[in-house]
């Protein structure tokens, strides 16, 4: 029922995933019968994989997670994360609320790592690929060992998601050589370089290689990575608003855009972040589609949750999760100069 | 004797400047005797203007700090620096190792505020002129007294730089409803909304606003301010490469490119941040110009140079620094949903 654009969109969204995903991928509807019928009777290709749960209560886009989270069981946002927890779902996809869908999904399978909250994870265009980033805002104060956890499972998302079979990992920090980083970057750097996970650590990397796509996986805490993702989506949109006015200020210039276009809408869907963001440390697959989705961004969503779903992320993160307790106790407090190598 | 290019373009940066600077302004040229003396003799405009004063050494763009402080007396910087002490110049300029400069700076003129080091300032382009956004990247670690220093700092500088009479001032935070911030933040914002600084500030701002213009001058710590700057730096790379692919990718785009190629231009401009930043907080004007300057940008840094020198701002700044004692007395510490307003 979720997203800007209500049922109508998840159901063509539903629809055109059918195609993506393997043949023997079912799909459970929750949400407003009545909403949801005249979508089915629309798209007939959806009645032989799809099944609609009748939900009593749909969360809205502008309720509080508190709020969400006392009165949203029975919602259909509550249904489908519950569904995840009873094992009759292997993944759940929303494009609702996000603060609810973070709240709900915790309560409902709580966390599986250590950690608040699950970190948000977006994934960045480089001219290579894909980064994997994390935390862009759900833990904003994060300690070393918050900071390897995200290592550990933004790894792991990665591999799953792009097939790639051993992904870098960086620690976000600073450049000046003189005081790289504070003490729970330098402290993260130390248990992570000592090489007890199975993981392919990289060492710092800077604000540029987000984009540069010097490793796979960049790990920082949620203040950092909100306010650092913030600010390359505001640099993206001031340089379209500069390039669109660049391109129409005389006759010249707008014949050059006229033929340019192709190129110039090929370049706009490049740097356009992928819709869907799992939410990861959790006991079970939940992903989060921006609200102001499309039925191919929906899609796109349902893709990334069957992947994950059927690949061995789940046992991958587990099995490194379990050493944290002793590269943490052999970490020690971090020397001045961790940083200095 | 500074720059990636060395003494000539210093010279014809400063050519340059003298068209730009009010016909009073002169000038000390500081560096080898020789290598200036061939600069003078092939730029006549220089003789009236200007004055060489010969020193003994250079220091290196590769020196450390540490061994540029110790060996650095005697250097075309440190007279450079010391010459402001003297009181004979109102401000230095250098194009020189960024690292020595400050070491240097710090040493000679001393802090004027309680900080470290000076923070790191640059001015990012908006659609309506331009953000001052510090620290990014010389004090990692910042409490909420250096964070209102840096509002103190940028504000007047932003003042003198740009001639707007009361610059707007918005303290760098995360987007999250739920959890605005760590308690430096929220203490800087407690503080700053007092209203005892003779500044106007306007609160949280994110990280899309750095180049939306939403107010003038954006403090932040010198971790997150270097990874956001370098984030947008690194994602501009990216866009332009991804723009010069996607006009180059077929034949109506290569004549579509041709034909906006002095739109482009205008882009590409207006995207650069400017050449200069002030080391602010010492007892005395620093500017640096960046390694790779042009002589227009050596121009534009001794612009800003004399911008400064001829404004009130160290005295705006003394004036503001001066509350700060009781303001952080009076502040207490910050509430828990200090930001929730």
């Amino acid at each position: 029922m979720g997203g800007d654009h209500g049922p109508s969109v998840v159901a063509s969204g539903v629809a055109l995933a059918l195609k993506l995903v393997a043949p023997d991928v079912r799909f459970l509807l929750h949400g407003d019968e009545k909403a949801l019928g005249q979508e089915f009777a629309r798209r007939g290709e959806l009645a032989a994989r799809v099944e609609i749960r009748p939900a009593e209560r749909v969360v809205g886009m502008d309720e509080k997670p508190a709020q969400a989270m006392r009165r949203g069981k029975g919602s259909s946002m509550w249904n489908a994360v519950e569904s995840v927890k009873t094992g009759e779902a292997a993944a759940a996809v929303s494009a609702g609320n996000t603060g609810a869908l973070m709240a709900i999904s915790k309560l409902v399978l709580r966390m599986s790592a250590d950690l608040d909250r699950p970190p948000l994870v977006v994934g960045l265009p480089t001219p290579r690929g894909v980064t994997t980033f994390l935390d862009v805002g759900a833990n904003v104060d994060c300690d070393a060992e918050r900071l390897v956890e995200f290592a550990i499972l933004g790894e792991a998302f990665h591999r799953a998601s792009y097939g790639i079979a051993r992904p870098t990992v960086g620690l976000l920090n600073v450049g000046s050589e003189e005081m790289k980083g504070h003490e729970e970057v330098r402290q993260a750097h130390a248990i992570l370089r000592e090489g007890r996970f199975d993981l392919d650590y990289r060492g710092f990397v800077e604000g540029d290689d987000l984009t540069g796509g010097a490793v796979n996986v960049i790990v920082t805490d949620g203040f950092t990575g909100n306010v650092a993702l913030k600010a390359m989506e505001g640099a993206a949109h001031f340089m379209r608003s500069e390039l669109r006015a660049a391109m129409t200020a005389d006759w010249m210039a707008n014949l050059g855009a006229l033929l340019a276009r192709r190129g110039l809408k090929a370049f706009r869907e490049r740097i356009s972040p992928p819709p869907a963001a799992p939410l990861l440390g959790l006991n079970g697959i939940v992903v989060k589609c921006h609200g102001g989705a499309t039925d191919r961004d929906i899609a796109q969503s349902i893709q990334v949750a069957a992947t994950l779903a059927q690949s061995d992320f789940a046992a991958e993160i587990e099995r490194n999760m379990r050493k944290l307790p002793a590269a943490l106790a052999d970490s020690g407090p971090p020397s001045v100069d961790g940083a200095a190598e």
